[in-house]
């Protein structure tokens, strides 16, 4: 039987694919510093899980297609914590920040059209483009720059008569790089310039560091009708596995739109929509220690990379990724594999992702990885210790 | 902003639209009695939700995208109670039986080729198909004959060389009809003689009567290849607002294929799941006094339609819906508006989903409406004196 091509050209998650050789280390005995995967380790708020069991209902029922009024009204709150005034009525629960981007997708830009994307990115961007059957125009950054965006000719170069629209991701993943407000700046004006919509994922908005604050994409003044915000508890609130996100843009048609698509799947999850109200309503302090945290952890991951000279790391500002450029890594594919099959120190290993998969451009990133710090500071430290032996060893293979 | 294509055409939900009406009929002080959506009364199973209340992780962390092990290995064994053998691995959980038609959708056909639907159907499968950019094909079917399969010969005219599958659902929303073995055979046959695929909707599995067993495309021998099945506890165990469906399939490529749509969307709501496991793992008498229960108030309904002369009406063996064909209106959206807005008796009305939103083909359904029978007996009795009354003065009027 003949599937559909869409099914044969959906990319493999890179971020997965490496788990069988894991399991093989592991049975050999190897200790693994898990880098590969953006899951944190801080723990989800007890007031969530409260909120979930104290459900009691004798029908689980379906909820609205836009979610739980209470949900969008914390939401909305939260927001305002920022000064930035969003009414319920702009934000669409949605079933994880995955559904979101496929809403937006869908909304703005029909089969073969074009979206715009700095590469290199989340590589489900690519999934979700192939569902909607659009096609993604990558915009290179590099690690020299620390992943900032290239300048106005780049982004220009990649516009054609099918471009509908620009996603970004501030803090980033895979990079960490935080867009500065002259970068978002030079977005809305671009995004008028070729009436795109600009779509952002800002999943990771509390995860900024050294004092930064994320700016959102709205507070971009004049800019209503085009912004479209992909957010998600996953990473806010530690609750990966509760599915709970949003798609949220002042701009009421679009908004009407994607209601539809919302009642074509019914309702996002209910019980995980009442752990997400209880989340919302934590104060503010709540990231505090969490921010702390994970700002002791880049900085320990950046300290110890930076130990080699061969490695090309601008310190991220945000999110919990590295991009890692190495010097004598030709093929990051095999380096990842190196690392799980033939190397140990002291039967220790480190998996990491890597960063091909995060690139649209064919080649690209084959000499970098991505590392997620979501170990505790000290297991990062010794992580390190352990990579930078792993790739001394595979250089002097070479 | 031009909003995409897709976003203007995907329709409303027929089964929501007259909601306002509806709110402000209540504001007046009617009773309405609600046979509009398929919203079940049966309690949730307590052991589902006790099961979620035992989560007592640190961290709701990503589930694997394919679904808990657990799940699946339960629902492999609820299959066996049917003769069915089916691993774990032929079975994909989704976020609910939605995904399950979308990922479908995705993997067996590319933007536009076809899919063939015996209407009226399902109303969603149109908003799934738009996402897709796939075309849906009806081929149409009658309260006549108790909407059963048209003959060959109408199939044979649906298929062009664009078209890819068949979807059936069976037990049927919304016309309650359970396709016999006949039938099945038949879209056997049809599936070979023209390469399709076989996609059947089966999240009403338990609910027929009168002593029938349905019996599942997962039967039928030499299909392994063709057939998919799209699967949900939404109904099966009260628990619409979980969003745990799946997709199965002994098709290992399809399988596969499928499986890197999950990735992208990283995994289906853990909590949810753990109830599901706990719902799956209940006795199958558990299905008894709901099997039960439902057929007493089809039996109440049908018995109470059918005392109009002027009503085509075949009793249905499944699920708990009826199309209901009626002499004297011509107009179904507005016969429904009429029930809410110009009408009561003694205080009460009965609101009922127009029957067009539930046919591709423009104009048909419009001397039809859709009854769920999800009230218990005794309401649904008087729902019908309300219902015929509200009928009799609506022909009276025009």
């Amino acid at each position: 039987m003949q599937l559909s091509r869409r099914a044969e050209a959906i990319q493999e998650s890179p971020i997965r694919k490496l788990a069988p050789l894991a399991t093989a280390a592991r049975a050999r005995g190897m200790k693994i510093y898990n880098l590969n995967i953006g899951q944190p380790d801080v723990p989800t708020p007890p007031e969530f899980l409260q909120a979930v069991a104290g459900f009691t209902d004798p029908v689980l029922a379906y909820g609205p297609s836009d979610g739980l009024p209470e949900l969008r009204q914390a939401m909305s709150e939260y927001f305002r914590r920022y000064a930035i005034e969003i009414e319920p009525r702009e934000i669409l629960i949605t079933t994880g920040g995955s559904e979101a981007i496929l809403f937006a997708f869908n909304a703005v830009a029909d089969e073969g059209q074009e979206i715009i994307i700095p590469e290199p990115f989340y590589t489900n961007y690519n999934g979700y483009a192939e569902m909607a059957n659009l096609k993604v125009i990558p915009v290179r950054t590099r690690a020299e720059d620390g992943f900032h965006l290239p300048p106005d000719g780049a982004l220009e170069k990649a516009v054609t008569p099918r471009t509908r629209a620009m996603l970004i991701c501030s803090p980033n993943n895979p990079t960490g790089t935080v867009l500065s407000w002259d970068e978002m700046e030079r977005l809305a004006a671009f995004a008028r310039r070729h009436d795109l919509f600009l779509i952002a994922d800002e999943v990771y908005k509390e995860f900024t560091y050294d004092g930064a604050r994320h700016r959102s994409v709205l507070e971009l003044p004049g800019l209503e009708e085009r912004v479209i915000v992909v957010d998600s508890i996953s990473k806010r609130f530690s609750a990966c596995g509760a599915r709970v996100g949003a798609v949220i843009s002042r701009n009421r048609s679009l908004m009407a739109a994607i209601l539809k698509f919302g009642q074509a799947r019914l309702c996002p999850p209910t019980l995980e929509q009442l752990g997400a109200i209880a989340a919302y309503r934590l104060p503010e302090t709540y990231f505090d220690s969490v921010r702390e945290e994970y700002q002791r952890r880049r900085d320990v991951m950046f300290d110890g990379l930076t130990k080699d000279p061969g490695i090309v790391l601008r310190k991220p500002a945000g999110a919990f990724y590295m991009i890692v450029k190495m010097a004598g890594v030709a093929d990051s594919d095999d380096f990842a594999r190196f690392l799980l099959e033939d190397f140990n120190l002291d039967g220790e290993t480190v998996m990491v992702a890597p960063a091909g998969g995060f690139y649209a451009t064919p080649g690209a990133g084959t000499d970098e990885v991505r590392m997620a710090y979501v170990l505790e500071a000290a297991k990062i430290e010794r992580a390190m210790e352990v990579f930078l032996a792993g790739l001394a060893r595979y250089r002097a293979r070479s």
